[in-house]
């Protein structure tokens, strides 16, 4: 079997995460790296003996099948669109765009390209959020009716950061969405969002909120929930409860370690894992090695394009629900 | 001391719980008890050396210093107002009344005579939502910013129930409504609502639910969401979960045992204690006790009818919100 | 159906417990109390409405058909024994002596006159424990192979109290020797000992210890191990695990509360109840009941005679084993 | 910097392992593989592009510093004196060997040669166990008073591994004899063992037990318990508990995953990790990678050639107790 080639984009934290998975997996291999600060590029390159390249470079050589999209969220949908185009498959970090109609343009070529794209939605490759939908899949607790998704950040991202984010719903909350869906295997119908900036008042100058709560129903009747702050003392906090006929499924955090010390407190445990790249970083792997082999394979991706613009569609309807103090009706 | 002396309104399943705390409770008595089945009446009377008498004789009896209403809950108005203008102090089962009108009516009663009217929210009176409030109020997690209420019952009521209950929101989440307003502290300024007959889809011919969604916002930006549902196959489902912004209090279920069971399967812990009489038998008893010292100390109860009035609103304000898929305002 | 008519010996802490446990059970009548401390004996018959009594009167009155022995442990031999003779049914807190001679005499006096004597081995009467016990007997994990029994008291007992009290083999692990026993259904056949006063150092000066590990061989090849502190920094704390063919059977502590905190510390779970007053509560209320209707059925009592002079001998051996400083065989 | 250069011994299941570790530790470069199953060695050569080698060829290889001992437990005395006298720096699969005189013979090589030699006790590199090491250093508890440590396998090994093993103290407990040593941080001094063969009988016919408990005391009056059995249905188990002045240590498995499910038999969780590859997977890559940094650091490993003495002592003490049927003293 001849190596999947890969080029990355983006040598950044995440990036290099990739490169290093990429590297482990004896099925593909690096072949170069792009990215507009040049020293980067080369250390990454350096590291694992592969090439610096640019762009065009990249969607020319032949010999290079596959691109990872890991540069700054704006360049994401450029850079896929150019990837169809020059007959790539296609990886690329969440999100395509902040912008519906940018996501629906870039995936009309993507589609007309017949190009593979895998999105980032890096919790559908979690040993334990896979092992809540395989629970939920073989029937374990017959039809879900309640979904609660509790997602919490240990700590809110710099002012900068979240000026360009997009704001919650569309930056942190996106992830639950995509979870709701996947797990439900469907969108929802209608929807209704409460919102505050109740940890850092200041970030409602630009209209962002870092405490959320949004309710969904699907058409089965079945309610969906998910909460987020943007900061939870104890930690990272991703938490899953699915409700079912014939039972309830509950997903935990993964702790710091399995260590208890009991005294004249009570008894204390470990905190969970820091943060997403602690808490994600097998995930993280797991979802590159999934993309080599379905490759290999000829595999749909677990994450598509199309998922990626199913959680932006909600997270728009939540911002909307908050501007009219309504329950908004989803368009399926 | 003298003992406090008390008639009982109802000797059904309920009554007959605090009728064994008032028996077990050395500074009270139980003088009578009233109930429209005879024979239940004579039953407790026995067992209690106590008397069977009727409402009139009861009121009109200048040694019987309190009453605790345990009857049909169409009753309990009528019989608040006429303990109230007879003197009594006062202890009634919620629901007050299912008519906001009516409870204010009612309520205006009790205030004219200034009498005491102490309200049936059992779960004020628990050892674990005590401990929830307390922590809270002594500032252990700083100020509440979400507050997730989870309520679940093991099975569906009888039908003939559920059409004289007054629907989900008045009868089984009015006391999540109580339980927010009272870690709260306050009533929430904005409220919507999600509903489903997803459990039992025939119940929705006379417009009731089993499976609800309310998110609440709280006049400082702080918000809390409430889950029900009415069939649980795990058993009696009861947890809060209050973010702050120094911490978590969490509060798990009390299950039937410690004992759990590891094999092939992984391991496996006991359930839930059934239901409300199992849960909340301490707290009934607790709450009993209240009663009576609240008596002998001249202290406010722990919930009061505005209490119960308060819940009630909210209950109302969800049921709108479904209604017109609107986020409803609560005037306070 | 009559009531079974009791007199209680003994009107001290435990002694009261029991009492208030027979004026709840509507099967049995507290008639008489004695005590050598007269006001103390006062205080209790007044509560329940029963008479102050000498001993003397209690055994020569022929409607007292039960008697209650929570008197000083030095009493209970010749009390049983008394009783025995006078055709009572006894319930006898542990022990009913520190010598294995004078048991062994007193049993004999309990046999020859065919007395039922329910000895207060109260933990046999905990849900917890009867559940891993039902467990067990219903093969859940099928044959037992290794029994881990862990007790520790929140702290060392007064002085005084030690230096009478018989050492931490007679005194404390006697409790564990009996459950080890209860479980398997069968005295063990070998056994070895290791302790230290390592709490308070002092104690050696008469012979005692503070933390004590006891292993044991049974018949079946099956091995069970009883570790014992006098003092656990974070309170009472009672579990037990068995490990079996087919699964491990595993019984932790009963917390305060079910509520947790999280925080930049992690998650912090509540003590265990903090004594075995609280812990046992419902236990020694239980018993009483059990004692009482077995006495209405005919049945044999749960703890018997037997019971306590076969966790003697297991104490006795332990003490052996330290000082001989070898694995001690149990003649059975 | 220059790269540490390996050669490893046996290319087999761990040493597999370790070879991985070695490829993804930018710090060190696998040079050579030897196996006497040479297939197997060129296979894990041609993976990692080093050479296969025999054993002489590595000890005269300037060029090689280390080695990494991997191959039948029968060849590693020699191998490592071997490497001792060639200048290696040595790590080595526990045991050093079964024979308490061929160790000391062999560490005796070790020292005259100021060899350095690192001893696989990987359970000191996991995190689990190092947290709680941590926290017993730091103090967090006070003083150690009795340590519980419970080892169970999921299944018996083959019964052709199980005749060469050694035997259950030498081959299984002889991880917490270690364990028990390095969190105490000396030796015990007395100690006495129970063992039997309960799970499977037959494997008594050459003297071995499948489920054995060994108690120790040490020069500071603490206890220590270990409990092994060689089946456990449920899985892998590895727990230890330190009970301490100030508090107690407790460290539980780690599962399979965070999910859990409820129904009417309760709230099952997942299984403990099956076995020891994938309970200390990342515990052998941090050995390994510590084992390098200690060389480019010039520190000392966290498990030396003594400390594999020291529990073969504790092993062979173990057997003597049994056989004796007496405590037996451990010289120091």
């Amino acid at each position: 079997m001849t190596k999947l080639r890969l080029a990355l984009f983006g040598a950044g934290r995440i990036g290099k995460i990739h490169a290093a998975t990429i590297d482990a997996n004896p099925d593909c291999e690096l072949v170069s790296v792009v990215d507009i600060d040049e020293s980067a590029a080369k250390e990454v390159a350096n590291r694992y003996s592969s090439k610096v390249m640019t762009a065009d470079e990249v969607f020319d050589d032949k010999n290079i099948e596959a691109v990872l999209i890991c540069s700054a969220a704006n360049t994401h949908a450029d850079l896929i669109e150019k990837a169809a185009r020059a007959n790539k498959v296609i990886f690329c970090e969440k999100p395509i765009d902040l912008s519906l109609k940018r996501v629906q343009a870039c995936l009309k070529v993507v589609e007309e390209n017949s190009a593979s794209l895998s999105l980032g939605f890096n919790r559908r490759y979690d040993n334990n959020f896979m092992a809540i939908k395989t629970a939920l899949d073989e029937g374990e607790i017959g039809k879900a009716e309640l979904i609660t998704i509790s997602s919490r950040d240990p700590g809110l991202p710099p002012m900068d950061y979240m000026k360009l984010s997009g704001g919650i719903f569309k930056d942190m909350m996106i992830h639950d969405f995509d979870m709701a869906v996947w797990l439900k295997g469907e969108m929802p119908v209608r929807l209704s969002a409460h919102a505050s900036a109740i940890v850092e008042p200041s970030i409602s100058e630009f209209g962002d909120f870092d405490t959320a709560v949004v309710s969904m129903e699907f058409a089965d009747a079945s309610l969906a929930v998910i909460t987020n702050s943007r900061r939870a003392s104890y930690g990272y906090d991703q938490r899953i409860e699915v409700h079912g006929e014939k039972g309830m499924l509950s997903m935990e955090n993964v702790l710091e370690n399995t260590v208890s010390i009991s005294n004249e407190y009570g008894t204390n445990k470990a905190k969970p894992l820091h943060f997403f790249l602690e808490r994600y970083m097998q995930a993280y792997a797991n979802e590159l090695n999934d993309f080599v082999s379905c490759f290999a394979d000829g595999k749909k991706p677990k994450a598509s394009g199309k998922d990626g613009e199913n959680a932006l569609i909600l997270a728009l309807a939540a911002e909307k629900s908050i501007k009219t103090g309504k329950i908004i009706d989803i368009k399926n």
